[in-house]
C-alpha cells in the first residue's frame, strides 16, 4: 500500500516564501514556490543589487526555499502548482522551476501575472504554463489528479488545490479567507469542500496565519464600506486624493475605481506594479479599468503626469504603489520628493487601504514615508483594509467540512502554527498523531 | 464685557464621568452629569451595596464628578444639559442634579431613557425634564440659547450642543463621531456646523477618546456588514446563536435584529437594560422591534424563557446584556450556569457585538466569560464592532467646519487629550493660549 | 526492552497546576501536583466558598489536574516528588495525594510548607511525608532511585528531580532558573548536570514558560540591588514604607529586612502567608529573621500593630502579602480601609517587590489597589523583581549540559512551549522524533 | 522688573535635538545644542550623503533644531551650556554655534569630546570652549551666573545647570537620573539641590521622558550585575564573546573591561566612536582603560585584529560599536561578513548591553542584524541595560528638592511631556499657570 509524505520545503518558519511538496508513490506535486521580499529588499539596503542575485544567493539570503531536501524526489515531479499570484507564493518559480521537468498549472489570471513577471525579468523557463480554471479538474499522472476549488482571497482567482490520490485527497489551502460577500467574483464552493469532505480527506495543508484570531475574518465588502467612508464622507475638495494598495489586490482597486468614479475626479494609476496586476486582469476580462483609468506604469511617465496634476489637484485621484514603503515605489518617491514636478500640498488626502505587514524594515519604510508626508501638512488615513487569511472560526468551518485525518497547519513560524494545531486538539485531533507542526525541511510519511 | 469660563468637572482626568460647566456673565450651563460604572463595578465587588451608596460616597469613590469646585456658581445654573443617554454623561442626574434649581434638557430619547432610570431607582427629581429636538433650539435665559446640533454616535439622537453667548457660541462636541452611513437616524448636521462656524465659535469642548488615531471613524454600516457575516455566513444550523452588545446601542440592535430574522430565528432579548432602552427607544418611535422580538427583561421571566430556547436550541437567536463581562447580567449568568434551565452546549455561537472598554475589571470579568463559554465548546466571535468616537481625521474637519477660537479637549486624562491639542497646534493652535488642557476640578476664563 | 512513557496530567495548557507522571515498566513517579490560585480567587469572587470546594469541584474549574488520564496507573504509582513549595507545584497535595498508595518527597523546606498546609486545611494525608536534601538520592523501587539536584528558583530548596532508570535518567526540571548568585543557598549544582549528561539522559521535561526571551535570566541579585535603591536611596524620612512581595520568595524577604535594618526601621511581617513560609524556613533553619522581625500572622493581631505603627510611621518597615492584589490580602485590606486603626498616608512608600502575574484577575484586582492607594498620596514604586523561570539562553545551556534524547517543554500552553521546542530544533532535534508538545491528559511513549 | 523668557527652541516634539534658550533681561543662555541622529541614518539610507549637509538642510530633515524663532535674541546670547557629551544634546554645536558671538560651555569630559567630533570634522569654530567642573560656577554677566551641579547620567560628567539670575534660579535639569551607586563619579549633589530650593527656584525645565513610569530608575550598578552574570555565569569556553554599547557610556564600559578581565581575555576595542570617547575620558583620566585593552579605531586596523581574533576566537572579547544597528558600524560590518577576515560561528556569544532607541530605523536595522547572526548559530543576550533618565519617583524627589515655582517638561512630544504635568499637577501645581506643556518654537514668558 502506496504512503502519503509531505514535505514543509518553505514557509514553515519565517512568514513568506511558501512551498510544500506532497508524494504519493512515484509521483510528486509541488504546490506553490514562494519569494519572501523583505530579505530582497533588506539586501537592497545594504547595497546590493537585486539582478545579480542567483539561485543560491537567494536561497542564502533566506528569500527562497532551499529545496535540497527534496532533491532525490526532483525526478518524479509532475506539476508544479501555483495557487494564486502573491509573491510569496510564485515569486521563486523564476528561479527554481527549470530543476523540475513537469508543467506549471496555475488560474488563467495567476498564469497570466506569471507570464508578466518572466517578460519583465527575461527569463524562459522550459516548463509548461497550463491554465485550470477554478472548480475544474486535471489529471497530471495515471494516479493523480488536480483539482481547483474556487476561493476568497485578497487576489482573484486563488484556489484550494485538492490532489486527488487512490488513497485520499490531499487538499492544500494556502492561502485563503472564506468570504461571503467578495467585490470581484464567487463565493468560495463550499458546497464542493463538503462533497470532498465526504469522499475522504485524507490529509489538509492549511494557512494557519490568523488562526490565533477568535473571529472570522470579515469580508472584503467591509474594507469597501471603510473605503466608502474616507473617499466621500470626508472634506476633500480641491485637494489631491492619494491612495495606495496592494498592486495585486483588483477587489480593492475595484472599489476605488468605483468611488473616484463618484468623486468625478480622473484616476491615474501610477506604478509597474500597478501596470502588470491591472493588465493581466483585463487580459482575462476580470475588469474593465482601463477605460476609466489612466494606466501610467513606470517612473518616467509618471514624472509626466504628476506635472498634470499639479496643475489641477482637486481634480484627480492618484493611486500608486508603495503601501508598504517599499524604496523605490511610487509613493515612496512621492513622499520624498524625487519626482521633478510633484510635491505633496497641505490637506492633501494620503489613504493607506492596506495594513503594514509587520516585518521590521516595512514598518521603518512606512515610519519613512509617513512622517515626510505628515510633515508636509498631508492628512493620513490608515488601516482601510480587512485581512485576505482565514481566522480561528473560518478554520473550525473548513476542519468541520473536510473532516481530514491528518492536519498540517502552513504559512508561519512555531508562534502562528501552534493555534491552530490547538484548535484541531480542541476538535478531537492529537498532537503528534493527527495534527503535524513542521519546520522547513521536515519530510512527514502520513498513513 | 462678560467673559466666558469654563469649568472640567468631571471627565478630564480616567474617561468616565463626563461634566462641563460653561459661565457666561450670571449664567451657568451644566454640560452632562455622568457616573463611571466600573467604579461602582469593583465597589460591589469588593462586597459593597450599591444601593445604600449616597452622594458623597459616589464622589468618594470617584464614580460621580465632584462638583464642590463649582458651588459658588450652584445658583446661577440655568439648565443642565443632557447630549445622549450613555451612564457616563447622565448617570449622576439622580444624585446631583437635585441641588440645581433648573431644567434637565435632552433629546426625547435622552430624556425617556432618564425617565425609565428615575422610575427604576425611584427617585423623584425638583427639577423639570425638558426634551429638545435635534436641531432646534430653546431660549434658558436673556443671554442664552441652547441649539441641539444633530449628530451621530453609538446611541440615538445625540447632539452636540451650542451655547449661544452674545459673545459667540460655545459648542460642547462629547461624544460624536461623523457617521455617513448610520444605520438609524441621519448623517451629521454638516451644514449646521459650518454656518454657525462662519458666525463664530468662541470656544469647542470636544471628546478628544480617539484623537490619537490617525484615521477617520467606520460607520455604524461596517460593524453591520461585519455581523452580518459573522451571522449569516457561518455554519450555525442546529446551533443556539448568542449575541451581546450595548443596550443602548439601537442602531446595533437593528441590525441584529434584521439578521436575525433572515436567519428565521426566533428572537430574544434578555435583561433589565435591553428592556430598558428598547422601550424608551419604541416609547418615542424611533423602532418597532417588539413585533418581531421578545422583550423578555429581568431575571425570573429570562429562566422561563431559557427553558423553552433550550427544547429548540437551533431556532433562537438569544440577544442579551453583559457585553463587557457585568457579574450579574444575563451572559454572566448564562456562563457560570447560573440559571436553573440553560447550558451552552457545543458549537454554540457567541458573538461579541462590541470592544471591551479597556478598564481592568472588564477585562477579568470578560476574560471570565470567554474561558468559561470556550470551555463549553462554544464558538467565540469578538470585535465585532465600530467605535463611536471620533478620530483625529474627524477631528481635524470638526475644527475646519467650527474655526472656534479655544479648543478644549475633554474626556479622558492627559495621554487621551494630548493629541488633540497636538493637532490643533499643528493647526495653527498655541497650547496655553489657544487649546487648554484641563483637569478636573480646573476652571479656565476665556477672553 | 522496557519503555518510558510520559503523561502530561497538568500545566500543559494554561499555566498552573503542574502535574507529569513517569512510567517504567511497573513503576510510575508523579512528580508535582499543583493548583492554580486565581481559578479560585475567580470562584470566590463570583460567591463562592473556597472551604466547600471538593476535588471534583476543583478538577472541574481547573483549579487542579485532571488525572483520570492515569486511572490505570494509580496502583504502580511509587512516589509524588514535589520539586519546590509553590502552590502550582504543591497546591493540590492535600486534594489529590490520598488517591496514590505512596510516599510524598520533597526537600526539607518544601515538606515543612506542606506539613503547615495540610496542618491550617486541617488535613491529615495517609502518606508519608518524607524528606531528601538537595544533592541526594534515594531509592524508591527495585529498578527507580530518584535524585534530587541543587537549583535556584524563587524560592529555597527547589530541585531539579532526576528519575533514574535502567533505560537512563528521566529529567524533571520544572521550575528553575540559572542564579550564579542566590541571596540564599548554592549554586545550581552544574558539574552534577554535566556529570548526568555523559552517563545518558533519556528525556528532560522541562519549565518552558520563558524560553521566548533572548537571554539569560537575571539573578535574584539584580532584584536586590533595585530594592536596596529603592528602600535606601529615596526620601522616606517620616513616611511610612510598605513592601509586598510573595511570601515563599525567602530571599527576597532576606533583602529586605536586610535593607529595613539599615533603614533602622522596625520590620513588621503582616499576613499569614509570611507567617507559614517564614516560619517553614526557620523551622529548617535556612533564615533566623525572628530576632529583627516582629513576625504578626493574621488579621486581629495585624489590627493591633498597625495601630501601632500609625503612632509612629515613619520607624517601621511594613512587609505585607497581596503583592498581586489578592482580596482577603494584608495589602488589600489595607487600601481599602478595612482596618480599623489604619490608613494610608501622602508620600508613603508603597513598593512592589514582584510583578503582576499576567491572569486577568490578578491585572484587575493590583489595578484596584494601585489606583486607591494611589488617589492617598502614596508613592509607588512597582515591579522590583527578576523572574525564578529560565530564559532561552539558560535553555540553550542546560540542553548542552544534559544532552537528552528526548526533550518535552512544559509549564504553559501551545504558545509558551512552542518557543522551547523551536529552539530545540535549531540545535538538533526534530518535532514529533525527539521534541515532543503535549498538551494536558496526552500521554507519549517514548524509546 | 525684569521678567524671565523661556524658548523651547527644539526637543520639545519627537525625542532628539534638544535645545532650550532662557532669557532674563538682555541675557541669553542657551542650554544643550542637540542633534537627531536617526534622521541623518535614513537620509543616507535613502541615498544621501552626509557630508554635503548643509546647516538649512540639517533643519529642514529635522535633525537640528530650528532657531529661527529666537532670531532677535542673537545678539543677546552669553553662552552655549552643554550638558553632557550625547549627540542630541551637542550634535548640532558645530552647525549653529558659530552663529552666536559667546563661548561654549562644559565639564572637561564634555569639551573633550566636542573637542575631538570638531577635529573629525576638521570644523573651526569662533566660539571659546570652557571648560567648569560639576559642583562649580562661572560668572557670565554682570546678571547672570552659570552653576553645574552634579548628576549621574548614561555618560560621564553630566550636570544639572543652574542659571543664577536676580529673580532666582532656572534649573535646566536635562538629562538626569538619580544614581546612588554610579560605576564612575560621584553620586548626585542632593544636598546642593535641597540648598538652592531652599534659596527659591523660577523655573524648572526637567527630562520628563520616562516620567510616566512608576518606579526609581534602577542604578548602573543593576546593569553591571546583569552584565556580571551574563559574561561570567554562561558556558562560554572556546566562543569568542563580543558586547556592543553605546561608546559614550564609560561606566558600563568599565563594567565590560573588568569582566573581561576576570574571564582572561584579550580585550578589543573596535569602532571608530568607542576609540573616540575612550580617547576623551583618558585623556581627563577619568579611566585608564588603554593599559588591559587594545584600542583599535577603525576599518582597516579592525580588520587586521579580527584576523587575530579569528585564529583564538575563545581568547577574546571583541567590544564594538554598532548597538542601534547603525549602518556601517563595526558591528552590522561584522553580521553582513564585510571584513575580509572575520565571521561569526556557533555559539558565539553577542551581548547587547543597551536597549533598541525605539526609532523604526533602528529597530529594522537591529531585527537585520539579530536575524543575521541569529542564522549563524550565535546565542544572543538582549537589553542588558539600566536607563540614563529619570523615572517618575525620582521626578517627585527633584521636585520636593527644589520646589520651583515653574515647571517645564521637556524632552520628548506630548505624551512624553504629560505624565509629568500630571505628577506637577498632582503635587499642586496647576496647568497653564505653573506647569508649561510647550512644543518646538513656542516662547513663554514668566514671572
Amino acid at each position: 500500500m502506496a504512503k502519503i509524505e509531505i514535505c514543509a520545503v518553505g514557509g514553515y518558519g519565517k512568514v513568506g516564501k511558501n512551498m510544500t511538496a506532497v508524494k504519493y508513490g512515484d509521483d510528486v506535486v509541488i504546490c506553490d514556490m514562494g519569494l519572501y521580499l523583505p530579505k530582497i529588499i533588506t539586501f537592497e539596503e545594504e547595497g546590493g543589487c537585486r539582478e545579480k542575485l542567483t539561485r543560491d544567493d537567494l536561497i542564502n539570503i533566506d528569500a527562497i526555499p532551499d529545496d535540497s531536501v527534496i532533491e532525490q524526489w526532483d525526478k518524479d515531479v509532475k506539476a508544479i502548482v501555483i495557487t494564486h499570484c502573491h509573491l510569496d507564493h510564485l515569486g521563486a518559480v523564476p528561479f527554481m522551476a527549470s530543476d523540475f521537468k513537469c508543467p506549471i498549472i496555475g488560474t488563467p489570471f495567476t498564469i497570466e501575472v506569471m507570464k508578466s513577471i518572466l517578460r519583465d525579468d527575461e527569463i524562459r523557463l522550459p516548463n509548461q504554463l497550463k491554465t485550470l480554471n477554478p472548480n475544474s479538474s486535471m489529471k497530471i499522472s495515471e494516479n493523480i489528479t488536480i483539482e481547483f476549488i474556487n476561493m476568497t482571497h485578497s487576489t482573484p482567482q486563488t484556489v484550494m488545490t485538492v490532489i486527488h490520490t487512490p488513497e485520499g485527497a490531499v487538499v492544500y489551502a494556502n492561502d485563503f479567507k472564506f468570504d461571503n460577500h467578495p467585490v470581484i467574483g464567487k463565493k468560495p464552493n463550499y458546497d464542493r469542500l463538503k462533497e470532498i469532505g465526504k469522499k475522504g480527506v485524507f490529509a489538509l495543508v492549511a494557512d494557519a496565519l490568523y488562526s490565533s484570531s477568535n473571529m472570522k475574518t470579515p469580508s472584503e465588502k467591509v474594507a469597501r464600506e471603510m473605503l466608502k467612508d474616507v473617499m466621500l464622507g470626508t472634506e476633500n475638495e480641491g485637494n489631491l486624493v492619494v491612495v495606495t494598495t496592494f498592486a495585486s489586490h483588483i477587489a480593492r482597486l475595484k472599489s476605488i475605481v468605483d468611488f473616484g468614479k463618484k468623486m468625478r475626479r480622473k484616476i491615474v494609476f501610477l506604478g509597474r506594479s500597478l501596470d502588470k496586476y491591472v493588465r493581466a486582469a483585463e487580459a482575462i476580462k476580470l475588469v474593465d479599468f482601463t477605460r476609466g483609468v489612466d494606466l501610467v506604469g513606470g517612473s518616467a511617465n509618471a514624472d509626466r503626469k504628476l506635472r498634470e496634476v499639479m496643475k489641477n489637484r482637486g481634480k484627480y485621484l492618484v493611486v500608486c504603489t508603495g503601501n508598504q514603503g517599499e524604496p523605490k515605489s511610487t509613493l515612496m518617491k512621492m513622499a520624498l520628493g524625487e519626482f521633478r514636478s510633484f510635491s505633496f500640498e497641505k490637506n492633501d488626502h494620503m489613504i493607506f487601504a492596506c495594513r503594514v505587514i509587520p516585518a521590521p524594515i516595512n514598518m521603518a519604510n512606512r515610519a519613512l514615508i509617513e512622517d515626510k508626508i505628515e510633515k508636509q501638512g498631508v492628512r493620513i488615513f490608515k488601516d482601510i483594509h480587512t485581512s485576505g487569511h482565514a481566522s480561528r472560526e473560518d478554520h473550525r468551518d473548513l476542519l468541520n467540512m473536510l473532516k481530514p485525518r491528518h492536519v498540517i497547519p502552513a504559512h508561519g513560524d512555531m508562534t502562528k502554527l501552534s493555534p491552530m494545531a490547538d484548535l484541531a486538539c480542541e476538535m478531537g485531533y492529537t498532537l503528534g498523531k493527527t495534527v503535524h507542526l513542521l519546520r522547513n525541511g521536515q519530510i512527514i510519511e502520513l498513513s
